[in-house]
Order: structure tokens, then C-alpha cells, then sequence
């Protein structure tokens, strides 16, 4: 029987520092830079629920909203909302803080989901997440719907039957 | 008057050898890293059309869906499809190759949006896209909805007002 | 008047991937990578804790007792212990775990010291440590002892004049 | 019996962003990192053409002439011109360009030499090249030439046996 | 039975540009990343002497007392001091010279130990080694007691059982 | 009146140890990464002499012999041979040492040349060098003609009036 594993127990926080080489010709971190280390605080969060090697299987659609200069720290926040057999959603928070001046901004959010695997690289089961606070929650609830639209966006599930999504959009 | 461009001339080809460092535990290319050389690859194309400085602005849903091992080679198309105001749309595609067995598949595709800046990071305005063949025409037409998807994910448009998105869930 | 401030506001949490040009011959993280980790987790908890540029003063005596491997979760926690005009001492706990055994064990710990500095790079100071836990005020006394051992070992304060440090060694 | 194939078949182009790490005190890229670049450029043009894994067994004269500035775009194109049992001679172009003033200029071009190894490291023979437009047939022909000089500048080849090059300074 | 080998044999030499994203915010050399070049060339003149995979096993107090600056350069000068069975005691200079004014200063000095290993990670026996110079004898007859010190820092030896670090205190 | 500075006092040792990234698929080092590394060693021993910036001006033929293996130490020594006005020659020789077995062996050596600048990046006179060792005495004779060959190579002068390399190729 397949264990099940309360939500919290897969939260990671990382910080890094940006440094020269993570930026571009205005001293911003390049977009690319986070995308990388937030597939990693969210591999690391997907690793601590499944203990299973984990490989990234889709990123949902991110914007960047503030630019993060050179010298300021990036904080990761990262949590399992939803497993679904072998694959997980990992929702993650990004912060960006310049602490010279004390000033800390949400950048972004986004999910990343991972399929676990075993040592040949096949998908193997984990275990469900069990959702505590009303935030994990409502994440939980969510994860439905966002997995429709990956599957539609990847042209894997037709739109029309796509029945949390639709509603979406006001549709019945 | 704004200048138009032809999307050809901003096309950018990469090319990238799959190293250690950029390998998970199976020795396979980590989504992270990928999601890097695509948002250069993709920057250098924005940067291409509009000759400014670029700032990633969003990436659109991407699925991975063949692992990509070490020592292969990595090869990215990028191109802009649309121009709107200060902004690009630029689609990459990724390919993977083992150069010992000649084995080259389709690993990925994506859009990420760029948004032109001058030297005080303010958004300024690029040429329009000049779409030549029927793919770029494809490609250029259905910037529109992408759009409009990216607006209502980020929470910025209402989704009975995404009309063109709504025709995507077959609703008048 | 100098501000205080509690030491928990310094608190930094990291979470790292032993990735392979971390590894030496035996697929075990390089001391010395460790070494440079623990400085960025322990810069950025000086940092919080001063909202000034700071530059590394001295790291403690560090033992490294098991070897982390390749794929492991390498977990950092850094904290300012007290602070001394310009100076900060930090101290970092370093965890390694290996998450697909889901075996935690704690690596090692030591104490970076800090100095806040100006653009120009000249000391200053800093808001005065709160320590609120058992835990941090037993840090905060130790403080002025670890400060005595660093003196003395640098030539900068003769052996006898350490009062604190003579107490280790049963001396009146 | 050896395959043949045509030169273009082993066409590589490479697009690098040069970021700060790769220059020096004048933000000018490194003469090194470019030559690594070139060496990565033309090992996968040596890698298309054989299929086999090789390695580097020389890099010609290379001289330059422009320096390239933090934030231009450098373009590298590979191509093998010639294959001599084991081994493969490379022309490299490398081009810089800002993007921001559409200023292109050629950098510098190179030849390098691989040979291709069967996995025990051992030299293992290579298709024929098979030049087909003008300019690949001058390089096909000026490969002889090129290489006695290798040979005789590695002190394999005594200078008055080297016919084709003895032609370069007039001699018969 | 055992070898003994000259100290001098195990000397190390490194010379190291440093880079930007080797730096902070002020252009300084970071001290993590100082401690990682002086772990690698201590580590280098550990395996020169014992011939065998070495493992970084503690550092001592390293204070740094001169900015190193952006494009300067560092050069560290590694020597085994002593071997004690499995375990070697490496002793670096660390010196940072502005190669444009011709000034050169010590920048800082440490003693790191390494245990040597066979594959399986096991510690094994090293060649003792044989001090020369006045200055090889000095820090030959000193490791005795930085080893003590270490061993009560690190919780492994009774203050006053440790018989050559008491006289450092003026203790019977 | 120009100064003159003996050849040793240019001199460069580096020792690297090969890491993962540093390798290709054969875990040898790669011919290209071992081209950058000669460039960092041979441009401090430029500075060292000339107490100026310098940029990469040439690199002569280099040829690659034997396969350096990853964990392996590469030692570079470089000494100036030559200055021309702004332009230095330095000679640069790669050793490699697998230190488990003791095994050491030369793998390749070369000819770089830079050209010292000033900080708006335009030549600037250095010292003469003087040859004090036969062997410093041999490289600064043969400069003149390797100096020939480059400017022959890069097409800036013709064959016929290199005087001294035609005596290479037994021409009067």
C-alpha cells in the first residue's frame, strides 16, 4: 500500500547570491539563471518527498516581474502541492531581497513538475501528499485544473474535455 | 516610423556539448540547465531584432519529453515571431543528437517574451516582425492567443475577455 | 544609539546539489567547496544582520567528519552569535543527506567572522546581537572565548592576557 | 569499404553570449576561453563527420586581431575540410558582433586537428571528405600543405621533405 | 616498512587569476572561494607525498588580513609539514600581487590535514616525512601541537591532557 | 630610456587539478580547456614582466600527445623568451602527473604572444628582455624566427622576405 507524506515535510528554502556571471549587460540576473535554480530548489523538494531520483518533466508558464540586481540574494521557496502516480507538482515561491537596503520583493512564482524514476530511468509510484494548511489546500484543489492545461498545451488532452479548465474560462 | 524586419534575420542557431555539471544523477541534461541555454539562445535573438538589450519578460509552458544524456549535443533554433510594442515573442526548438550513433530527435519546443530595454532598464519600442513563410505566418497568427493565454495566467486579463484564447475551448 | 537586533533575524537557510565538479576522485564533495558555501551561507546571514557589504575576517577551526557524496542535499543554517563593533561572528551548520535513502546525518559546524565595511571598504558599525534562545545565548558567551582563541592564534593578543580562554585549560 | 561524405554534412554553428567571467581587466574575452570555444565548435564538426567520440591533436597558428567586448555575441562556424586515415582537419570562422549597434566584424579563423578514438581510446579510421563548393574545395587542397607544416613544426617531418609547403617560400 | 620522503617533494605552487565571479560586491576576492584554491593546492602536495587519493579531514584558524582585488593575482605556495599514520598536515602561504604596480603581499597562511584513502575510502598508512630546512624543522616540530589543539577543539582530547598546547598558555 | 628585466623574473608555475567539467567523454582533458589554462598562465607571465594589461595577440601551433586524465594534476611553466615593443613571446610547457602512480610525463608545449596595452586598450612599450640561462639564450634567439612564420601565416609578410625562416627549409 502506498505511504502518503503531509505536504510539509517536502518544503525546501534556498539563498543564493548573484554573482557576476548570473547577470546580463545591466547587472540584472538573466531570466535563464532562475529558471535553472528554481528547477533545482524544486527537483530537491520533489527528491525529499519521493526519495527517488526525480527528472524535470514540464515548467508551467513563468513571468519575471522585477529585475534582481547583481549582490542581492534570491530566496527559493519550494513545496509539493499534488502527486499524481509517479509525477509531482512543486509550486515555488521566489523573493529577492537587496539587504544592504532591507528591501525584499516577491519576484516570481511558478510549477515545476517531476516524474520520479529508479536507476533505469522508469517512472515509479510515490506517495500522495497530504495537504494541512489552507494554502496547501487550495494548491492541492488547483493542481487539477493546471494539470489539464499542461496536458491540453502539450496537445495531449483535447480542450473540450478538459472539465476543471473550462470552468476557467466561464464555460459549462 | 517604426522599422519593420524580417523574422529570418533574427534566427539563432546554438549548438552546446552536454558536459558533467550540467547532468543529474542519471547522467541525463538537468530542465534546469536546458531552460538556461534555451532563455540565451532566445535572448540572443530578441537582441538580433531589436539590437537592445533584452530582459526575459516570461516563459511559456515547456515540456520535457526524452532525456538528453551526457556528451550528446544540444542544438536550439530560436527566432522571433511577433513584435508587440516593446515586446518579442521568440520560439526555440531543441534538438538532441548523439553524435556515436548519428540518433537526432526533437527534445523540446518553447516561447519565452522578451522585452526591449535602454542603458536605465525603461521598456522601449522594436521594429515589427515581418513573417515570410508559412510557418512564420503560423507562428505569427497565433502569437495573439499565446498572449492572451500569458495575460490571463499572470492574472492580468479576465478570461471571458481572452477572445481569441476562448476559441481554443470551442466557446462562442 | 546603535540599534540591537535578535539574533534568530539573521537566520539564513541554504539548500545545495553535490554536483560532479564539486567531487573528487572518490565522487565526494571537495573540502574546499564546502568551505566556499559555508562562507556565501554565512556572508548572506552577516549581511542580514548588518544590511552593510561585508567581507570575510576569519573561519574558526572546521573539522569535516563523513564524506558527502555526488546527488546529496548538502543543508546549511547560519546565524550571527554576537556582534563586536564592526565585527559579526557567524556560526553554520552544515547537514548532508542522501534523499533517496532519506539518511540525515550532521557533516559539521564552525565560525566565520565578519567585518561590515563602507563603498570605500573601511569598517563599520554594526547593531548589537539580541540572543533570545537557550541556544543563542549560550553562543553569545562562548563568543567572547572563540574571540580570545582567534587573537591569541593570530599574534595579536598574548596567551595570558586571555582570561576566558585560559578557563579551557584549567588555568587560574 | 570507407565511406565517403560530403563536407557540409559536418557544418557546425555555435552562438556564445560572452559573459563576464570570460574577460579580462578591459572586459575583453580571453584569448583562452576562446580557443576553448573554437575546440568545442570544431569537436562536434569532427564528431558530426566521424561518429566516433575524438579528441584535440592540434591546434594551427591562430593570431587575434579584434578584441570582443563583455555582452557581444560571438558566432563560431566549423567545418571539416579534410579526413587523413584517422584524423580530421577543422576550419573554424569565428565572428563577434554588438548587437546593439549591428556592428559584425571577423574575429579570427583557425585549423584544428582531431583524431577519432573507438572507446578504448585507440585511433579508428574516418569517412573520406567529399568537397563540393568552391571554397571547400581550396581548403580540401590547402589541407596537404597545412599539414606537412604541422608536421614539420612538431619535428616529424624534416622541412626539405615537406613539398607542398617548400612552394610557400619559393623554393623548388 | 614504512618510507620517509623529504618535505620539500610535496611542495606546490599555484598561480591563480582572480575573476569576477570570484568576487563581491566591492570587486574583492570572497574568502570561500580563497579557502577552495587552498584547499586544492594543499591537496595536490598532500597527494604528491602520499601517492593516494586524499581527503580534506580539518582546516585551522585562517584569518585574511588584505583585500584581494578583481584581476589580481594569488599565488599559493603549499608543503606536507608532518605525517601522523594516515593523516598529513599541509601548511599554505597565500601571497596577492597587483602584477600593474609590481605589489606583492602576504596575504595569509593556514594549516589544512588530509587523511589519504585507498578506493573503498579507507585511511592507509603515508611515508613519514623528513624536515630539511630550518624553517621545514620548525613546522615540523609545531605540528605537534596545532594537532592538539585540534583535538581539543574539536571535542576529541581533554584540555589538560594536551601536554604541548598547555605551554602555549604559560601552564605546568 | 627602456628598462630591461631578466627572463626568470617572469617566470610562472600553475598547477590544476582536472575536474569533471574539465573532461570529455573519454575523461580526458579536453584540448581546449588546456588551451585557456596555457592562455592564464602564459598573459600572468606577460604581466609580470611588462607590469601592464595584456591581451592574447597569437598562439603558435600546439600539438596534443598524450591524453591527461581526469583527477590528474597539470603543472604550466611560463617564462618570457622575447619582447618586440609592445609585444612579448612567452614559452609555456605542460606537464601531467597522475600522483598515484608517480607517473609524470610532458605533454605539449607552445608559443603565445601578447601585446601590452593601456587602460584604453592601446600598445605600450615594455622592457627588453635578457636571456641569462643557455636555454633562455636559445629561446630568445629562435623568437625572431618564429616571430617571422606568425607574420608569414597571418599573411603580413611574404614568404620570401622571412630571412630567417628560410634557413629552416635549407633556402639561401
Amino acid at each position: 500500500m502506498k505511504k502518503s507524506k503531509p505536504a510539509k515535510e517536502s518544503a525546501v528554502i534556498m539563498n543564493e547570491l548573484v554573482l557576476p556571471n548570473d547577470t546580463n549587460g545591466l547587472n540584472n540576473l538573466m531570466g535563464g539563471r532562475l529558471l535553472h535554480l528554481m528547477d533545482i530548489a524544486a527537483a530537491i523538494a520533489a527528491q525529499k518527498h519521493s526519495n527517488r531520483i526525480v527528472v524535470t518533466a514540464s515548467v508551467d508558464n513563468v513571468s519575471f516581474r522585477h529585475p534582481i540586481k547583481l549582490g542581492h540574494v534570491v530566496t527559493l521557496h519550494a513545496k509539493v502541492t499534488r502527486a499524481f502516480n509517479s509525477s509531482m507538482e512543486v509550486h515555488i515561491e521566489v523573493w529577492a531581497e537587496d539587504l544592504t537596503s532591507n528591501n525584499k520583493v516577491k519576484s516570481n512564482e511558478a510549477f515545476y513538475t517531476f516524474v520520479a524514476v529508479d536507476q533505469s530511468g522508469n517512472p515509479i509510484d510515490v506517495p500522495e501528499i497530504i495537504p494541512e494548511t489552507d494554502e496547501e489546500k487550495k494548491m492541492y484543489d488547483g493542481a487539477l485544473r493546471r494539470r489539464q492545461l499542461r496536458l491540453v498545451l502539450a496537445g495531449r488532452m483535447k480542450a473540450e474535455e478538459a472539465t476543471e479548465l473550462k470552468s476557467l474560462f466561464g464555460v459549462q
